[in-house]
């Protein structure tokens, strides 16, 4: 490990375009075996703060029955904080089954990219990060190769290049580097992992460290054409869609549950380098969508299904 | 089969909103192994009939190394047939490997429907018709339910219902049925049979026997969901892309070569019922985009993939 | 008038594929000059008849200031009229200005629907409220010509004709025309009017009269191309997409603010008639969309612009 | 003028993805007043050089009665210029009205960039041909600003800061701006000019010397919201759809003919600087979707409408 190439860039004070205006904007994420006590909840919250609810979504489960719902609470005062959110809703989460999930408007996700050597998703993320499209903190970039390096110090991001051993090798030295990978994703205190054509198959144990935590994007329309070779497999099938999901990533390879997909339509004359040239596209897209939906709180997994609640 | 109830209108003079104008302008789809050689078959019509190219469209199968072309020829003079163009080409058919497939812009396919219960894939076939937008000739409309006679018969159109075992049950019944349906395929001169939503899966023999001349649309994206429930496969998997597909049938279900595809977003708050809708159109669009490049001759089956000519 | 056709049919029972199910559920929309104002609106109404939020949205017009949001409120009682919400929320009217409207999911709009000769739209209504996609009652069709008499009969809606000048002649004939539409619409208790295609211009004053209650379907991506030969203007621009808009009708031809737009590619191929083809599938859809955001309480007026809350 | 910023860099030599391979193709497109004459031209120059056509796609405007045509001619000796097939067509230019424009797959355009200051087009331009997605030579970019100079540099491209009056200025400083343009316009051999998001309106004078060579994208669906400020007029007018337009530059601001356009919807809730980040993709599609067709010889201009054949 000591061969590795660690960059680490004085930070830029990067300028981002379009920052969060106005008073702080709490989002909070509930979901509950009934309706009843999500009402409940909310209303406690409300009453205990004095806050104002700028928006409420709701969504139940036909298969599960669960009540999940989403509510942007306006401080126009600026006095809550996410530890009071969760300290009021304490009691009502020992009284019946609650999940809750706090977010804020002022408080930026940190992000830790993992790349291989494609760099059209990294460049993607940014691209919109600079122009105030996306907001997040790029904490670091990990690779297992040294490739993107510089792209990711051009814009004052940290670099980490952790050697792997090829995905079909496996042993000692493909655990320890995933070990590496966790300790500098708790190192930079990061929210969110996103695998940004990270060509490698993480642990079953990994993941579930990173549960939920964990984003991935694939090259088609899953469930179709899992693996590597998604563009080729399409080709081959003749399809004449083609598109690219951006998913959790679960122990199960590329069977999570999706936040996002794009598509569109190709033809008989298109290569399958034209594929991938027309996916990369749609890989930047749906990366972008299915993150920004993540880091704004507005996913929740419901079994193999997420309910993505509207900006 | 005595049963069977077989409704045989007055056939309507169908108005047709956009006759076909001008001189009649032939379709030649050449296949050849070499693409020298499909150059010269052209280049034989052109001297041998004093007849103008006014179109060429040619594609290269990287995987086969076929060549296959599609050219439009004007003919003022209205002196081609069918059998002419043929006979030329067919000494050129000896020499090396060529296929060749002949259409007029003037010859309207005859099209046999094939349909269970679902009335919206049969009603738009009528429409398109009935608009001009689809220049077909429905022969017949086949049903192993009473359900739609009355809605073919109200175009004009005759309907016969064919009872059928269910699916599973298999049997000499079944076996007879879909003999009785190739009958009047045959009886009706049908160039195409269309399954439009029809529920039976059709025999290994049958499919044979009218090897790409039966289309099928089928309620997703194939190769994701083949199968009867389609949707709610896509609803437990939780995709954010529906689709519909029409193929060609062959003797492995929902997996022919695959013609035309359209998809659509959706979101978790839509109900299984809800896709089934959604679908509807998708299944609408595909299937009239589908044979409408079967029947203007724009369709090359190339191993499992189609080349779609441009109109 | 004593010649026109007024053809009323025994009222089919229209079967009604998905029936709204379950409890009463009121939408709320409320406009306030605040967001203080709108606030307090929504809560009042919370406590003083102890029902519960099932969704919220809000919008603050940039321009204007005024605050406008949709609550869903679920009354499980069924003890709530909108007669109750809106004494609720009178007085609070009277402290700042606070607009009202008040619809349910268990009261269906009545839709007169106006037609000249194009069938393509009342069609599609037709279909839609049949295939129980879209909760209206159509209560009857007005025409200037007689021709889609024998449609609206098939359907069970009654059908009238009311001969009409041309839009150039004007005069006293065309006046009365209109005074027997509006009769018509009062008769029928229409709650909104449709021109779908109907090919007369509207006269102001009875714009006024029925404002913010009749819908158009105009055949371009307004504001360009208003005016009769929006197809015709389109291909001689050369645009290569074309679009459909439904908006509301104000005395301004074509002018009135936009609820629903839709659009498509085209190509320098299409002529003026495809582009009539390929646009009646935007008019139906946009048709739709808008009449559906409209009877589902989801459209306020904000001056040129419209807020359209999702679903 | 000597104030200005001109930063000629080594040129770099600029790896491309995708190189043209095999033997020379040649694009002929041809204009003439019959379709008899047309076919004749091409039909003499396959005679004259023993070529072969490897694609024909014709099109016959309704309004002039012009045939125009654009074929393939594979050349696998490498034995034609563009020079002899001007030769050989030259007597047929006499006979009759006949226009003729020659292209080749081995023969990159060299493109003159005019930005200002908005980056995104300019940068769409540099990432397009560095992935090989678009075969053109950047030949140098013109500013009336110095902010993307670093931008162009860094990809190797010289790059001429040409300060101008302001557009309402005028006056002779403005016209030898235009004229010092002009010039370097022919010193660096451009064979088309594009105006990326270039907020200057150019001279008549200038517009009419490089007729047809001037590429200019706009910020709207045109014929919609000309001008400069179209994402404001758009939010005002409240449109639900927004889009981009990429159009030959003529004398008349905003008017010239149309080679392609995007569009996507878009809601209430997205602000005038929403729109304006949404329009940027729009913007960059547009963009190079039009400059791929013109460099690759496949549009026609046919007064105000163009023909666009396919690749």
């Amino acid at each position: 490990m000591s061969a590795a190439l660690h960059l680490v860039a004085e930070r830029h004070a990067e300028p981002v375009a379009s920052e969060t205006e106005g008073p702080p904007r709490w989002y909070l994420l509930l979901s509950a075996a009934s309706r009843a006590h999500a009402a409940l909840s909310v209303q406690t919250v409300v009453q205990a703060h004095g806050v104002e609810i700028a928006g409420l979504q709701c969504y139940t489960d036909p298969a599960s029955g669960w009540h999940h719902c989403r509510s942007e609470i306006d401080d126009p005062r600026s006095r809550l904080s996410a530890e009071d959110l969760h300290r009021t809703l304490a009691p009502l989460a020992v009284q019946a089954p609650l999940r809750v999930q706090v977010g804020a408007s002022h408080e930026r996700k940190r992000v830790v990219v993992l790349v291989s050597k494609a760099d059209h998703c990294l460049r993607e993320l940014l691209q919109r990060r600079h122009d105030g499209e996306l907001a997040i903190d790029i904490a670091c970039v990990i690779s297992n190769h040294e490739d993107l390096g510089p792209l990711a110090l051009a814009h004052g991001v940290p670099f980490h290049h952790v050697p792997m051993a090829g995905s079909d090798a496996g042993g000692n030295g493909r655990t320890s580097a995933f070990e590496r990978v966790f300790e500098l994703f708790e190192q930079y205190r990061g929210d969110v992992m996103v695998l940004a054509r990270f060509m490698q198959i993480l642990p079953p144990a990994f993941c579930a460290r990173a549960a939920g935590r964990i984003l991935n994007v694939h090259h088609s329309l899953l469930p179709a054409f899992s693996g590597a070779r998604a563009y080729h497999q399409a080709w081959q099938q003749g399809v004449k869609w083609i598109g690219a999901t951006c998913h959790y990533v679960t122990a199960e390879l590329d069977q999570g549950p999706i936040i996002d997909q794009d598509a569109r339509r190709i033809d008989h004359a298109q290569s399958v380098d034209d594929l991938v040239r027309a996916g990369r596209d749609l890989e930047r897209r749906v990366l972008v969508a299915g993150l920004r939906a993540h880091v704004e709180d507005r996913v929740v997994v419901c079994g193999q299904r997420t309910v993505i609640f509207d900006r």
